[in-house]
């Protein structure tokens, strides 16, 4: 039987998923089990777009062209605009979701050995991305007690070499939530400028700044405008996870040229995923408002509800709708097992994603955990308490 | 202003949009181009599977499991049995089309640097998928003058390296139509087994098997079952090519281990695009019945027009809709481009693909074009019509 290949056996597994049989075993059991471990909002996706799906009267499923239907790269350009982020119809390649525009914008860049730069804890699908495009994560560790800011960036001259190309940002953060601030960006700027490098921006929580807020994108950093790759996503903007759309976006000519290429070998993102994505930037602003003011009272029942547990410290994040929080655990992973496998209270019990996971140097942030605040405000407040009760009786708790 | 990389300088454009230029000049100065160049077919979409997109009733569109909903899953695997070809659900990853599919196929079983072999022409996106993973594509000709039957097996003997990862078929095949017998497959499954390769069959134009034409699965050869690589896809089957829903087939554990982790990387394919291939499981025979004789008429018009101009040869397809034919010019692609640029008759001329695009090998192929015969049929005869026409005047005819 022949071998599969080195990067199969190296591509790593998802560190949400690992969890996954003791979830579902203690489901078996009949507990009941609050998912704080993944990113799929229980937020219904806009009308607007639903409605388009509906009422399509395709009578052939057509390919649209590689870089996106041209009426929706249009109204996605003027969509930047109106937040006077700096983008043009030419500056769009449509993609199938986030990832493929990140998995293009690494092929097109990066060469094989190549090493991108990337604040830690960070989404742990970029290793896997990174693995496919064949280059290597050098991590800059970012730290709770901050709040999960911008490194010094005195750490990322320390880790740029001969081989370094790229570094990667996602604002606001999964999984910190963390909303860089313009000066933080502007420090990136001037090291990405320095030492000619790219800087990708995953911008897909965009829409999700709370308390006042205003997220300023990398596109808006005019000294490196060529050096810009920023990376969108419809999923999470209108809870349209499973539209599987996406966006590429950059000023940068031979980029876009290179990533055209990319595109045209897979023939085209879904067609009727690529219209509903066109309606839902009809949504009105009565939906994110809405949608704004139920996270923003999700988080604050889940972050102000751990700050309340004795010897948990959970930062308020800004933006998106994952935190980070640091457990009175040695190993947070095991505690999570642990309250999968051994613990309920009232029949109830939490799923969390360990935040090691999410870190790329060894041994870091094992005390802490990734929660995703995407369940109904009651939800929550039980969640909360189950952790509450887990952490009396744990009997490894610190 | 940093380097794009070598992959993305080196990546193949597609021989098919080469002419676009010409195509569109042609048509802003009035004339009629009959697309005999592309793959996208004007059949329609099965009803079924148009109004599940119609009448779904999702609230949220949510990802759906990696490894592709679990109903279709199921299905899809019944659909094979149905036609002997042994599936069962853990066999099948749905991918966001047959492209991914072969992408991640690629990636799972070849290092960079290995080396495939697959007989040419050949489908041109796989030098795409091939640079993406990083392999390098090693041909063994097959000619016209056979009807592109398979290569003597002595020709991918001695192409068989220490390097050699996998062979890839597409059958019926993109684009010459040809449809590999019992007899060639076992050929195939003998040398697979004898060097231990991974055998990737493309059977993404099962369906479209003429005169009584059987097509045999890859996956039916049980002395390579661990080995075989079946890559399909609902764009042409179902005449849905913008749903971008495939599949990887495999009976290799670690295979689809290895896959199932580009899989998650990539979070999942589209969800209503899923629900709508899984409603086209049902439709009913008589689309088939409909869709194969409308083909068969095309197929005849086109080819048997073709073979009546002086100096054409074009061996009768016996699947896909598909043909290559030898036409009485030194160089192909100049003449095509002179079919749009200085040709018309009635105001009326003809795109096609130049064959050479089609061929890894430098220089072969240049006196042949592939034509889809995916138009209607006024159409088509209007086309081979013009070919004629134009072939009695072309300054370099030979």
């Amino acid at each position: 039987m022949p071998k599969i290949s080195v990067k199969a056996a190296e591509m790593p597994a998802s560190p949400i998923r690992k969890l996954v049989p003791f979830a579902e075993a203690a489901k078996k059991k009949g507990k009941i089990v609050y998912h704080l471990n993944i990113g799929q909002p229980d937020i219904e996706t806009p009308e607007v777009a639903l409605e388009a799906i509906r009422n399509n009267n395709l009578k052939t499923l057509e390919y649209t062209h590689s870089e996106g239907i041209e009426s929706y790269r249009i109204s996605l350009g003027e969509y930047y605009r109106k937040f006077d982020i700096p983008v043009e119809t030419e500056d769009i390649i449509i993609t199938t979701g986030g990832s493929e525009a990140l998995i293009f914008g690494l092929m097109t860049t990066c060469n094989p050995g190549d090493e991108i730069i990337i604040p830690e804890p960070f989404y742990a699908n970029y290793n896997g991305f990174a693995k496919i495009a064949g280059v290597n994560i050098v991590p800059v560790t970012s730290y709770i007690e901050t709040g999960f800011a911008l490194p010094p960036i005195e750490e990322f001259e320390k880790k740029i070499t001969s081989k370094t190309k790229a570094i990667i940002i996602c604002n606001p953060g999964n999984p910190t939530g963390y909303l860089y601030t313009k000066e933080e960006l502007e420090k990136l700027s001037d090291i990405v400028k320095k030492h000619d490098l790219f800087l990708f921006s995953d911008e897909v929580y965009r829409e999700f700044c709370y308390d006042g807020a205003v997220p300023f994108s990398a596109m808006n950093l005019p000294e490196i405008k060529n050096n810009v790759i920023m990376i969108d996503s419809v999923s999470k903007r209108y809870s349209m996870c499973g539209a599987r759309i996406g966006a590429m976006i950059s000023k940068n000519k031979d980029v876009m040229q290179g990533a055209m290429k990319f595109a045209q070998a897979r023939l085209s993102s879904p067609t009727i995923d690529q219209i509903a994505a066109e309606a839902a930037l009809k949504t009105p602003q009565s939906y994110f408002d809405k949608v704004e003011k139920e996270y923003v009272a999700r988080r604050d029942i889940l972050v102000d509800g751990l700050n309340k547990i004795p010897g948990v410290f959970c930062p308020k994040p800004s933006g998106a709708f994952y935190c980070v929080a640091k457990l009175p655990v040695k190993n947070a992973e095991k505690f999570c097992q642990w309250l999968l496998e051994d613990f309920d209270f009232e029949g109830q019990t939490v799923m969390m994603a360990p935040a090691a996971g999410f870190y790329a140097t060894p041994n870091t942030g094992l005390q802490e955990v990734r929660l995703a605040y995407v369940l109904k405000q009651e939800s929550l407040l039980k969640a909360v308490k189950c952790l509450e009760e887990a952490l009396k009786v744990y009997p490894e708790r610190i």
